[in-house]
């Protein structure tokens, strides 16, 4: 397994970070998880132009242009051989001393990583509702794939406590925002709805694919809206899989109904 | 300059830290800033019992038990003759693959680093209140000194931007929460009061100090409170500061006042 780190293509266990590191001292970064299929890097103008909105949330300065992180992206795939897999794009402001504000000459790390994936279809889902913690609408940094996980690990922790595959997080006004590392979608008297962005939801790269190729829209969400939903899912940048259940509740008839069988189909 | 990593002592810019730390990759840790006075590490097992209170909110098994901790600092200290300086220790999940839940079998990461600061006085501060975020207190997250510290650069930024040293929160209900470093004091109609934990505010070590000390009571409080109040401060570990005004309004004379006088004793 090779990593790319700051321009090397480096073996996994020799590719250190320094101690330093702003994206290990105060989560200082942002990343990005890419789906590879037949060696394409899918959705990747998508994944890079995200990442780049996030760096204007953080002021991150310093970073390669989109043109070196996609040959960096690239060339990470074809040194792993990976034909189906998945990368992460890892980008932290890089080393800094002491204190909250960032360096006046920031040095970004680059890191990306690679994994092989299987590729089979995935399996229905059941999640909870998150009683542990809520997703702050309030902060820009609903809006970025930044560092800053650990509502979701909290979240995800939960959920695998009470033998479910998935936690669904509510924001702070008790709306659904999104799971721990997927966006929701709901079959709603027939029509395809996702959560706004405005409720806390990540701009699900997968999401905007949805939304364009299967006429999926915005609307807020409630937790009772999930007793009233025919299907449901869960996407993100390795896919499509069917939400069966949350917290014990089917939804819908609980197993994967005939919308599931058109979303399936998005690449 | 010398770092405390997993055990050995390293020079600084040998510490260096595996690429997949779930600290970098997640956020996923912990952290405390510690002051040494007169090569004593001050306040030592409070801060060692929020470290562990936090390991509680996030699951994070397998660190080395307090003593050893306790040891760690108080060789971090020695080994960089550090007479009056700060101490940060870093805990992470360490590593971990692909994904948002914990490895079954954590190896977490201590990483201790030292700094030599100066003793004088400090200066009369003046703050902002962020508008670009505001603190999550539906988050178990507010109340441990987590590695997710983007809220808080995002607040001193904007402070930075407006010519300020520090900002404070508010909190999702508006209330005013911390600053993004210190918890955040006012005298109002005479007594000396702080944001309740509930409101967001971190349960600072220096603040259970202030709190003890000087006679400090938990209120929440509102922005418009500022206008009324005749002193405030701001408290974190590396010591107590006047805050004089807030968005350019002063704060009572707009100078440290009596109050400030008597805080300024606690060591």
């Amino acid at each position: 397994v090779k990593v790319y780190l700051n321009g090397d293509m480096a073996a996994a266990d020799g590719a250190l970070v320094r101690a330093d590191d702003r994206g290990l001292t105060l989560g200082d970064g942002l990343f990005e998880t890419l789906r590879v299929r037949g060696g394409d890097v899918l959705r990747r103008d998508a994944h890079l132009a995200r990442l780049r909105a996030g760096m204007g949330v953080l002021s991150l300065d310093g970073a390669p242009g989109d043109a070196d992180l996609a040959r960096a992206l690239d060339e990470t795939a074809a040194a792993n051989e990976i034909q189906d897999g998945v990368l992460r794009l890892t980008l932290t402001r890089g080393p800094g001393r002491r204190g909250v504000l960032p360096p006046d000459d920031p040095r970004p790390t680059v890191l990306i990583t690679a994994a092989a994936l299987p590729g089979a279809d995935p399996a229905p889902q059941r999640a909870v509702i998150a009683r542990v913690t809520r997703r702050n609408e309030h902060s820009p940094l609903s809006q970025c794939k930044c560092l800053n996980y650990l509502d979701n690990i909290l979240a995800r922790q939960e959920a695998e406590t009470g033998g479910a595959d998935e936690a669904l997080l509510l924001n702070t006004a008790g709306r659904l925002a999104e799971a721990s590392a997927a966006n929701l979608f709901l079959v709603l008297d027939g029509a395809l709805v996702t959560p706004p962005l405005a409720d806390g939801a990540l701009p699900g790269v997968m999401r905007a694919d949805v939304i364009a190729q299967a006429g999926g829209r915005e609307r807020s969400l409630a937790p009772d809206d999930l007793g009233r939903a025919s299907e449901a899912f869960l996407t993100n940048s390795l896919g499509i899989r069917p939400l069966v259940s949350v917290d014990g509740a089917p939804i819908g008839a609980g197993e994967p109904g005939p919308v599931w069988e058109r979303l399936k189909k998005i690449p």
